[in-house]
């Protein structure tokens, strides 16, 4: 098996597993009970915590854990989007990107539907945005901004250091960041403690799914949209599995120190896929050579990405059409068509994404497989 | 350690643990992903939710996994009121109970926030609701009944039943039953399969936290409070862990069909606990005899409940002031309340969870110590 849809998930470590099992069978109690087991299993959830917020550098935030990603980021968006209240006359403006991940994306299209003002930035051939197009995009009753980091199909990072400087002028508009693909694997230029609120989530960094986070900043106050208890400050309440939360703790203390290694032992990956792919000039690639390199976007404009797909698995060899999240529904991808405003190139995309666990021999097989497709 | 708060959650049983990583380790891809890996992991979800339907007898219900019951509840009764909209002269009808766990009770304070006409029903000193004040509170404009099955504070057992029948008449009113403290503990005298929405609880029944579920029966359609990919029919969109849904159905298929037994036993430690407490007269005991046995709530009227789990603590026993969810807030408990109208009962109650791992020799060190607590 050829697994090239790190993008989509990872395999479990084994010590991230280990520390799962060992939470779940050592600190059963729940977090929430006034008893000594309780206060024990609460006090390992507050050290997996902060150690979690030490690791990322964090000295202002508190986390609230939720069950992927798509949760944080729903959260993070309505929980702020939220405490502006429509009402005649006054239309809050909030802004995000054409290329934002669906649970980003959707979100602000549900709230344009409430009545909010919703801008939806550009996306450059690079994909990018344009900073000045932002820029003039922002106005007084701006109120929120998502922005992801690092994008999920094409691996382009969005410039959120000088998002962070134009964000100064505007001290109303809060600012969410969707990390998913950037922690873990990429060096931030900017620092954690400027961005109000940032979604990780943990199955993309070798651990288990069923967790993720999203992390917000002092003294940010989220609206509720769930009711019951008052754990995790009532913001996500019921009963938390602490497992869950010290595996994050693990794999964020395994993986991000090894961020710039694995970046370069990836990177040298991504230049060799790149050198294979130059022999084979009816692929276009999407991503630019900025991008990330764990992920290469690649579109053969004559097929289907499915029908590519689906070629390739026949080897054994596993890419995903255009993400994970977007591939029941079978249409041309958002990303790769705000891009390149190609609907050929949006509905042929394949994602190819890579790890530290990736070899050259893997991508040795990958190329002789997409040269066989392209009857070179 | 002598644990007697397995209503707030239990420990894992080793083989719903095994079957948790062996799924994580052997079945790593995403169950979104288009490719072969993620087509077998949908299989392999699409088993256990089969076999989690057949164990329960359900023929026509869907399931969609959440993190815990907290988040099933609020999506039932968010995801059916919200269908009804209200409008100038339209008041739409809610009844629930005063005796809900916080996250059903909760939200319909929310509902009622928002202009829903709400219903709390009177819970009697059994700790059951009034049939004939249920009757009269159902009306052609009520959308929506939340009745829970076992109480989770003194294990009283609604009439689901007769809820049942009297709703047949009322074909517009979908009926919501929390049944999290009754499944696996108390053997039905009703058809799942008329509960149009029922919530559960993995971690209840010795299985992982971080997982629950609603089940709700075709064709109800919930509104959607979630955006991003259309996993799980878009109801509860993003990464779904395919090993917490797997270890829901290995908890259910061991523990599901031992209810009856487990019963049995637990009925016969309950008795014993019962005769034992009949000796310390000071000790009101809350829960009516037709409760299930695993929840026995008493109350010192003299002790504030802290007081007495923190003595009980110092004794290496464990219980629970009000219940887990309940104990960062320190108010009277609000069933106690409910049932008995006496501040002081609902301020000194603790509750007492059995299991079937529970001993004799268990009950006679709580039986001796609760003695000397109460200096007999």
């Amino acid at each position: 098996m050829i697994y090239f849809d790190y993008g989509a998930t990872t395999p479990i470590d084994d010590e991230v597993l280990n520390s799962y099992i060992k939470t779940q069978k050592q600190f059963f109690a729940n977090t929430s009970s006034m008893h000594k087991l309780g206060q024990i299993t609460k006090q390992v959830l507050e050290q997996a915590t902060k150690e979690t917020l030490d690791v990322l550098g964090l000295s202002n935030h508190h986390l609230v854990y939720t069950s992927n990603a798509t949760e944080a980021n729903n959260l993070a968006i309505y929980g702020i989007a939220h405490r502006y209240l429509l009402s005649e006359g006054l239309k809050w403006r909030l802004i995000t990107t054409k290329m934002e991940h669906p649970s980003v994306y959707e979100v602000f299209k549900a709230l344009e539907q409430e009545g909010y003002d919703v801008i939806y930035l550009d996306v450059s051939a690079e994909g990018t945005i344009d900073l000045e197009q932002f820029r003039q995009a922002l106005n007084k009753q701006t109120v929120l901004v998502s922005i992801m980091w690092v994008n999920n199909i094409v691996g382009s990072i969005q410039p959120i250091k000088e998002v962070l400087n134009l964000l100064e002028q505007y001290p109303k508009a809060t600012f969410h960041m969707d990390a998913v693909q950037g922690l873990c694997k990429v060096q931030a230029d900017f620092d954690f403690n400027k961005v109000d609120l940032f979604t990780m989530s943990t199955h993309k960094i070798y651990g288990p799914k069923g967790v993720g986070f999203l992390a917000y900043r002092s003294p940010i106050r989220l609206t509720k949209r769930l009711y019951g208890s008052q754990a995790q400050d009532g913001i996500k309440p019921g009963t938390l599995d602490l497992a869950l939360a010290v595996a994050t703790c693990k794999a964020l203390k395994i993986y991000y120190p090894k961020t710039k290694e694995h970046y370069q032992q990836v990177q040298a990956l991504n230049n060799y896929l790149r050198s294979g792919l130059a022999n084979l000039p009816m692929i276009h690639i999407n991503s630019p050579k900025t991008a990330v390199p764990y992920i290469l976007s690649i579109a053969l404009p004559s097929v289907n990405a499915e029908t590519l797909l689906h070629a390739l698995e026949a080897l054994d060899i596993y890419v995903s059409a255009g993400s994970a999240c977007h591939s029941k529904e079978r249409k041309p991808e958002r990303t790769v068509m705000a891009m390149t405003n190609s609907l050929e190139l949006a509905t042929s995309t394949i994602r190819i994404s890579l790890s530290h666990l990736s070899t050259k021999n893997e991508i040795d097989q990958l190329l002789l497989a997409l040269k066989d497709i392209c009857h070179v």
